[in-house]
């Protein structure tokens, strides 16, 4: 192997890449914008809509990611339990029913603190320092842990590190989905190749918050999504 | 059950405990200085001293905590590899290797940022906020994530949760060993049933840096420990 094709294989960064629109944008904004070398990080945390974990492995695949972990973190299922988005007896809500709820059903209890601090593990492992995600503005509801106040606290504690001061990068924080998309599209990404719906059902729901976000950025911008979704029968799907 | 008994077995907090001293004595503080209520979480990473785990259980059953959890996280173990602490083929060093290291082999990525991480959703799960962990100055070598700056700047991110914006307290984060050490005492903690050395072999090396603290504290409080150690061939011992 050439000292170029060394330098190709190595790490400079992780990304953690759910299989959404925002993280798979994310790592074609990393890889063919920014000229970076992800090592990727997906977690397998009993989510309903565990199909996406496949789609994050593709795209890795797809932009020669050269290191890619999917973590099992199944066993952690008792402190998820409270979230619609893992728990079989709680519903998925309607983006009507999360409008305006500065902590909704959908929240998984410090989800993204658990995500992005095993991403920095993985990061150390590496001996790399920076850790991008896909936090992004939420127009409609709101997480206390995608947000730019979130980030800043984070990476103060992260700068602690003596041999190791990861910082977390957030690129798309202040996009919103439109703007996420826009630039997806202009790199060419294959959104049929994503999955967005908190549901695990083989076609997307069209109504939970995060279809409802898609459909309307899609919308935006003016051409269809080519991801299929469901067929309601309910008026006003 | 009367309501006196229900509101016995309500959590109030949650402590996380090892088994070895600082957060047994955490513990026994917590329940019989502070009549608190804890939630204990302990985590099975893949560390060599595994013992320690049926220790901490045996302390939250003796001490009548309502509601005990020991998290497998094993699968987690490719993010740890690096330590010496999970890394069969990485020798747990000597007291005498690890003096004045700012993070010595003993290190495990982002471990303690990862344990907290677990507890906030445990205690958001219960719905409560004080996280208590065992923190200890150490006066001999350093970890980033045991000081009390790494503690400030963590309670300025955990206060942002909308909903349940968790608090982690260190009690001891200023105490020595030794004063961790008088402190149990006083509370009658049965220091036979605590595991401290990183080695996980049968009886405990008196070499590692954790045996070397516990040796030192118990000499300066001028008792013997009631933990059986190994007898060293080499000279020194």
């Amino acid at each position: 192997m050439s000292n170029e094709q060394l330098t190709m294989n190595k790490v400079d960064c992780v990304a953690i890449v759910s299989g959404g629109m925002d993280s798979v944008t994310l790592l074609h904004h990393l890889v063919k914008n920014e000229g970076r070398r992800p090592a990727v990080i997906t977690f397998i945390y009993g989510q309903k809509h565990d199909k996406e974990i496949s789609l994050a492995q593709w795209h890795a695949e797809l932009l020669n990611c050269p290191d890619t972990v999917a973590l099992d973190l199944r066993g952690l299922r008792p402190l998820f339990a409270a979230s619609a988005l893992v728990n079989a007896n709680t519903p998925i809500p309607d983006i009507t029913e999360v409008q305006g709820d500065s902590q909704p059903a959908t929240y998984v209890p410090n989800r993204n603190m658990i995500f992005l601090a095993l991403a920095a593990a993985y990061a150390e492992t590496h001996g790399v320092t920076d850790i991008f995600y896909g936090a992004q503005a939420h127009d409609m509801y709101g997480y206390w842990d995608t947000t730019p106040q979130f980030l800043q606290s984070l990476n103060q504690v992260y700068g602690l590190n003596r041999q190791t001061p990861v910082q977390i990068k957030a690129p798309f924080i202040n996009y919103t989905k439109t703007d996420v998309l826009r630039a997806g599209l202009a790199l060419a990404v294959d959104y049929g190749t994503t999955w967005s719906c908190y549901e695990g059902e083989s076609l997307a729901c069209g109504r939970c918050p995060t279809c409802a976000e898609r459909l309307a950025a899609f919308a935006a911008v003016g051409i269809p999504d080519p991801l299929p979704y469901q067929e309601h029968e309910k008026s006003g799907a």
